[in-house]
Formats: C-alpha cells, sequence, structure tokens
C-alpha cells in the first residue's frame, strides 16, 4: 500500500470507528436496578423525594445520593480543535467524546461532553459557571489563547468544583515530568539552563511557568510567536506573553537557540532546522510535540547529533509527552478529596508522581501493551507509558495526598491513598 | 409494622438506593473498544480529527459521527421540584437522574441531567440554547409556571434541536388520553362537556390547552386558582392564566362543579369535597392528579357516587396518569426521525396512540408486571400500564409518523416505523 493509500484506509477506519454500529463513542449507563415497579418507586417516583430533601438541607448530601462526585464535564467551545482551528462547537464533539471515553477508561470518571456556543468570554464563563454544580469537576478543552486564560481565571473563581484546562496544565505536567527527568539523566540543573520556546499559545504558557515553580529562572527562558522572539521592546503583546518578554536583541529562533540546553516546540510541522539543532548546548534536550508531525523529526535529530535526549507528541516513537498519563489522574485524585481546585502544590506532586513511576521497574504487561522487550529509565524512557497501569494509584494518591496537605480538600483521605 | 414505621422504612430504602453501591443512579458507558493502543489512535489522537473535519463541513454528520442524536438532555433550575417547592437546582438533581434513567430504561435514550442556576428568564435561557447543540433534544423539568412558559417558548425559538417542557406536555399528553377514552366509556362528546380545573400552573394550562385542541371549548372550561375561579374581572392573572378567564358571576368550586362532566385535580391533597364531588353532571370523569395524596381519595369518591370514572397519580389505583408513558417515547419518535420541533400534531397522535393501546387486548408480561389477573378496556382500564412493552412502537412510531407529515423531520421515517 502506498502511504497515501495507507493514509485513506486509516481515515475510513477512524470514520467507521465513529459511526459503527451506533453514533458516537459514550453512552449512559444504570448503575441501580429498575425492572420492577418497586424499583422504578425508589428510582422515581415517590422515593427521589427523599435524596431531594437531604440536598436541599445540605447540598454536600449530592456527592451521597447523586452521581456529581464521579462526574467529569469536558466542556469546550471549538475554538481551538487538536491543531485544527477554530471549527466551531459542534465540530469538537468528536474529541470531547474522546476525552470522556479516556476519563472512564483510564480512572473510572464518569465523564460528559459539553459544546458551548457564545458570544463573548463573559458568555462562556457564565454559561459554564451556571450549570457547574451539575459535575464533580470540570475539564476545559481546546480553547484558543489567550481567551483560555482568563476564562480559567474567572472559572476557576465563580465555581466551587475544581476547573483544569488540560491543554494547559495536562500538557505542562506531563512535559515537566518528562523534562525534569531528561535533564538528570542529561546531568544538568534546571535552575542553570537556558530554555528557548518555539510557541506562545496555551500550552506554552503553561509549560514554561511550570518549569518555573520546578526551578526554572524566568530571565533563562527564551519564547518565541509567529512573529519571532518576545521581547521588552515589542508593543504587540497580550499580557501572558508579556510575563516572558525577554530584555535581549535575539529576534530569531537562530539567535536564541545557540547554547540552549532545553527546547520546547508547541508550534508546526518541520520548524527546528537540524542547523539551529546544532547550535544547542552540549546534551541538549528537545521536546518536539506539535502533533502528527514534530518540530524535528527523530531520525533527522539524530543524524545531527547523539547527545540529545528527544521526546514528541506521538506513540510511535519513545518519549511520548501524552496528556492522557495525567488528566484522568489528576481529577481522580481530586473527585476523591473532593478538592475544590486543582492548585499548584497537586500540580507538582502529579510531576514528581510520574517522574518517579519512569524510575521504576516496569511490569510486564505495561511492555506488552507497548510493544516491547524491555523498557528502564534512560534516554528512550523517560516518560510512563500511557497504558501503565500504576499511574492510577500513583498519579491520583500524589494528588489527592496533595490537595490534602495543601488544604484544598474537602473530605478525608481515602484509605487506599494513604502512604 | 406501623404507618409511620412504614414511611421510615420506605424512606431509608429510597435514600439507600441513591447512596449503595455507589452514589447515584445513572453513569457513562463506553459503546467503542479503548483496549489496545490502535483502539486509541481512532477513539481520540489522531483519528478523532476526521470525524471533526465531516462535522465542520457539515454539521449533520454529528449524527453520524458523534452521540448526539441518541441523547437527552434533562434540564432543570429546581424552582418547582415534585411537590416540594423551589429548592434550587442542585436538589433537583435526583429528580434529574432519575428522569436519565427513565429515558434509558424504557426508550433507550442516553440521557444526562444538567443543573442551571441563574438570576433571569433570560439567563437560564441563554445557558441552555448556549449548550443546545451538544444534545438531540432538550427536556425541561420541574421549573416554576408561568416562568416554565416563557423559557420553553424562547428555547422553542432559538434551539435547533426538540425542546420539551415534561411537566406540561407530557401530563396533558396522558391526561388527554384517558379523559378521552374516559368520556368515550360515558358516552359524552368532549366539546359538548363542562370543564372544571382545579389548579393554574404549568400542567393545569397545558392540559386545558390541549384538551382544546382535542375538541373542547374553551368557553366551557373553568379554571381555579388559589384564590378561586380565574375569571374576567380579576385584575391579578398571568397572561396565561388570562386566557382561562371566563366571563362568569361564579367564584368558588362549588359555584362551578354543580353539572361539571370533567374535573381536574392538580393543586393538593384533599381539595375536592365530597359534596362538590355530589354535584356533578351524570357520568362524570375525575382526575385527581395531585400527588401522592389526590385531591378526593378514591375510596372516598366510590362512597359518594357510583357512575363517575376516576384516575389519579398513584399507581396503587386503576388509571394512573403517568408521564412515563409519554415522554420517553415521544422523544424516541422525534429522535428518530430528527424532528426540529415537538408540534401539536406530533403531541396529537400521542394522545391517540395512547388511546388506542389502551383499547387493545394485554399481553400476558404486562398483566404479570402490573400484578393482576386481566385488564381490559373499561371505566378501570383506560390507559395503558407504565411497562407496557408496545408503547415504544407504537408512540414513538406515532410521534415519528406526524413530524414526517407535519414537515418538521430532518430525515426519511425509519422502515420499523412505516404501517
Amino acid at each position: 500500500m502506498s502511504d497515501d493509500q495507507q493514509q485513506n484506509d486509516f481515515r475510513q477506519k477512524a470514520l467507521d470507528y465513529h459511526a459503527q454500529p451506533t453514533a458516537g463513542k459514550i453512552a449512559i449507563a444504570l448503575t441501580k436496578p429498575a425492572d420492577t415497579a418497586e424499583d422504578l418507586a425508589l428510582a422515581y417516583s415517590p422515593g427521589v423525594a427523599e435524596p431531594v430533601r437531604e440536598i436541599a438541607l445540605n447540598p454536600d448530601n449530592a456527592y451521597k445520593y447523586t452521581a456529581k462526585g464521579n462526574t467529569v464535564a469536558v466542556i469546550s467551545n471549538g475554538t481551538a480543535i487538536l491543531g485544527l482551528g477554530n471549527l466551531g462547537p459542534l465540530a469538537s464533539k468528536p474529541v470531547m467524546e474522546g476525552k470522556a471515553l479516556l476519563f472512564k477508561r483510564f480512572a473510572g470518571l464518569d465523564s460528559i461532553d459539553i459544546q458551548v456556543k457564545h458570544r463573548t468570554i463573559d458568555e462562556f464563563v457564565d454559561t459554564v459557571a451556571n450549570i457547574a454544580d451539575t459535575f464533580g469537576g470540570i475539564n476545559l478543552e481546546d480553547i484558543k489563547a489567550p481567551d483560555c486564560f482568563e476564562i480559567e481565571r474567572q472559572l476557576i473563581e465563580r465555581c466551587d468544583v475544581p476547573v483544569f484546562h488540560d491543554d494547559q496544565h495536562g500538557t505542562a505536567i506531563v512535559t515537566a515530568a518528562g523534562m525534569l527527568n531528561a535533564i538528570e539523566l542529561q546531568g544538568k540543573k534546571l535552575s542553570e539552563c537556558k530554555i528557548v520556546c518555539l510557541g506562545a499559545g496555551a500550552a506554552a504558557v503553561a509549560c514554561m511557568e511550570l518549569l518555573i515553580k520546578c526551578g526554572a529562572l524566568r530571565e533563562k527562558i527564551y519564547m518565541l510567536d509567529r512573529k519571532g522572539v518576545i521581547h521588552t521592546r515589542r508593543d504587540d503583546l497580550n499580557e501572558y506573553k508579556q510575563l516572558f518578554a525577554n530584555n535581549t536583541d535575539m529576534r530569531t529562533l537562530e539567535d536564541v537557540i545557540a547554547g540552549a540546553d532545553l527546547f520546547l516546540g508547541v508550534s508546526g510541522p518541520n520548524l527546528l532546522p537540524p542547523e539551529a539543532l546544532a547550535l544547542m548546548a552540549d546534551k541538549p534536550v528537545v521536546f518536539a510535540c506539535s502533533n502528527p508531525d514534530p518540530e524535528i523529526k527523530p531520525e533527522l535529530a539524530a543524524k545531527v547529533r547523539n547527545d540529545l535526549i528527544m521526546g514528541t507528541g506521538r506513540s510511535d516513537y519513545p518519549n511520548q509527552v501524552n496528556n492522557v498519563i495525567c488528566f484522568p489522574f489528576i481529577f481522580r485524585g481530586a473527585l476523591d478529596v473532593r478538592a475544590s481546585e486543582i492548585n499548584t502544590e497537586m500540580k507538582l506532586a502529579a510531576v514528581e508522581a510520574i517522574r518517579q513511576l519512569a524510575k521504576q521497574e516496569v511490569p510486564a504487561e505495561v511492555l506488552k501493551a507497548a510493544g516491547v522487550e524491555s523498557l528502564s529509565f534512560g534516554p528512550d524512557y523517560i516518560i510512563p507509558k500511557p497504558m501503565d497501569p500504576r499511574l492510577l494509584s500513583e498519579v491520583a494518591g500524589a494528588v489527592a495526598r496533595a490537595a490534602v496537605e495543601s488544604g484544598v480538600a474537602r473530605i478525608e483521605l481515602p484509605e487506599e491513598y494513604k502512604r
């Protein structure tokens, strides 16, 4: 089969998967018997009046008598769908249902997608805040920058349940975990690293902010948008880019990449030329996360130099930066202690749990699922695999403990998370 | 056991049902495989981009590639929960999850509940309209009158999918079906009936409007609210009550009930005194739908006169007026032809299908589920039983055909509904 034929074949498979035998990927299941008249008298009238009264007396009883506490809404306005751009809310539905599928598959969370039409940021925020009590947590998704920053800020303020923009923080957590492991292997200290971030969208900003919380120095970060280096003499920067404006005369990728220790690409295909890669410091770390086509192909990078550690967004290369190893478990941990928010302590706990898991011996079932003979901590294995079943207890547990310790948990730590 | 003990026992059972072994009644299920890396490549990245592109090209493809077409949102603001009043959105959650359970159990529809906080009617409408595209249809629930009328009117105008306030129209359809069968048995014509409606809320107004569409004369209807008869000289009537203002000197229930053929109670316990019942015309029809305690107990009514046909909201008396024999199926029929709305033709088709089903021979399994030896069309059986499996094809089919014939269907009639 030619490449074109293979691509067409995969396309058709993907469409068939979504259409056959029923449309879509998720459905509702009943968790209680509903067969006899007596069942229905308990489930609906007149029995349902009892939990209604209990919740009216104390809203926390919604966690006891309804599905709220295990439910995550996946909410989008479709303004930045995958790498496809602003295609509107409805077109985002397959992605949001896909996210719901991943929540259920990996963390047993019941997740429902909601697509939101709106004219202004305020209207989006009002809409989501008005329905937020329905759910145990809210995962925002595929919302364009810089709107996503303001939207998340307002929603965190207005909602009683955790609000988490996965494109920002899920990406940032997995990236930080992988990068920290990579520079450890390269024998460097994050505070001493010169960092280049190609891309200045939601993921870029969140990744750099979290790296700073992990020890990176803001003045050693060079961020580039479509116009080049973000510097203090530009007058076209939104407030989020301004935080990364560097007081420098350098203007291009080639300028800033010289001597850089870390490169993060969250931009587009082939935007890191081999000549630029060659200019990086000894033992660099390169995360080329543009998907499906990275900023530089690993084969090409390997030809340029053999002292680098590389990550991509793809499953067919080593060191895949994949949000799925974070978001199901950070919500699982947050919901299991009814955290009021997902704070920095919880994000850093997730980073550390992911880092440590990559250093542990890999069980046979994970090797089998990954289709490899062995995996051990090193340049080609710095991030756990998506199918690793240990992620659930390790990441969710670390997040839940951090929620309790930082004072945002509303119930005690479940027994199974105690150390 | 004493009555009190029995009641406490049932209360505890209802709470346990909702809390054990997991909180609530519904969960998410995956309808597609999600076990291997290949499955996930189809369900999420990169495969999910294909249905996204198809929906961006044509929004109708959302019905092909996502769960939209089989999904009904059950939406409430909690301002009129059951008979319990305005307890706020969150307290309505067990009822809304119960409704979702009934949608799934009876019509295979995937239904998810959404609770909405809001300050104004417009804000509620904006919120629901903004998320409406997510779903195949919207079932409004437990919203107080008169807000519910304006809310439904605006949402029908703004949404591309059917919007249906079940407390109004589900109740009206089942009531009309039962009443039409009852007056047929009593040998009367609806256009000649004097009608008394005790109660002037959402259900009352909708029932009377639908009876008028079935042939009742507006001037022969006497509606009463808490202050008595609604008449043209009152200056405290909202626009919905005004439609039923009668040019009459009669002021009390006792005044208007004399010679009435039909009584509908959607008010409160024991509000139809036996002396009033005695004043009705020969062969009257009395639907005492206050729940759990009807406007007059059937035992008491039977002592007053033996020529009446009676219905209540309770399952332990004959002729239960129960919305569940309508709403799952009216949505099933509407969604199966992608109706843009649920119009009067579809409601009348549902009335007729329910009427006719009550006249057909009852299968053994229905008798068994109802715990009776026999059921045949007559004073004690004018409405099909909730557990009757024929409701699905009969009511959904009639509704789907009416949608096609009245021009609101967006796809052809499915083969199984063709006559």
